[in-house]
């Protein structure tokens, strides 16, 4: 985990692009699925137009729902992700083997508060 | 938990809104939290305009980010959800006392894919 999933990622002023993907895991691969992880967010940093990217995932006895949040500067540089992201889970199993459920939705964010220096 | 937390929210087509809550929990409080977690989601699910809501937050020892997306029918339900919940948390000590760091991205979903019913 890099420094920046420690907490909020910092963003720069609206508008740009997310991208909100929700899944619950398949079972097993554990250890396959965290270097593919690991992997996808190594690249997904080089991608020309990334900003930042958010993740969590709840506990398998909570439900073990999974929410990861890429911030894009457009929806141009979103969309050139989304190809390399489904060239590299199809090369490892696909996204059927990796994901019990997952769906994925593509916003405009218009506004931004919270805590800390954009207040 | 209910059940439509177990998996992908259902939402119905684009375009609505998505309000992306981001944060780190500050320590202790875990019961009233809980609680208060517990009444702000069967708060949410009152609210005109309501359409899913979709939680999950990472294990402490993962960095403890939490990442919440609710999603309603237009900007101006989910802004009369903000006021709803401001009120709620600052009846419970106030977001400082709860969120070490959170950050709320107010959002339109334009397109929206994935396993499942809509494919």
């Amino acid at each position: 985990m890099s420094v920046d999933e420690a907490g909020p990622a910092a963003t720069p002023a609206p508008p740009y692009t997310a991208v909100i993907f929700t899944s619950v895991r398949a079972g097993g691969h554990a250890a396959a699925y965290a270097s593919m992880a690991a992997e996808m967010d190594a690249l997904a940093r080089l991608q020309p137009g990334f900003l930042a990217v958010e993740t969590a995932r709840a506990a398998p006895s909570d439900g073990g729902l999974g929410i990861t949040v890429s911030y894009w500067v457009d929806e141009a540089a979103a969309g050139a992700w989304k190809q390399v992201a489904r060239h590299l889970v199809a090369q490892r199993h696909g996204r059927e083997a990796w994901y019990r459920e997952y769906r994925v939705r593509v916003a405009t964010v218009h506004r931004e508060y919270g805590s800390g220096v954009r207040g």
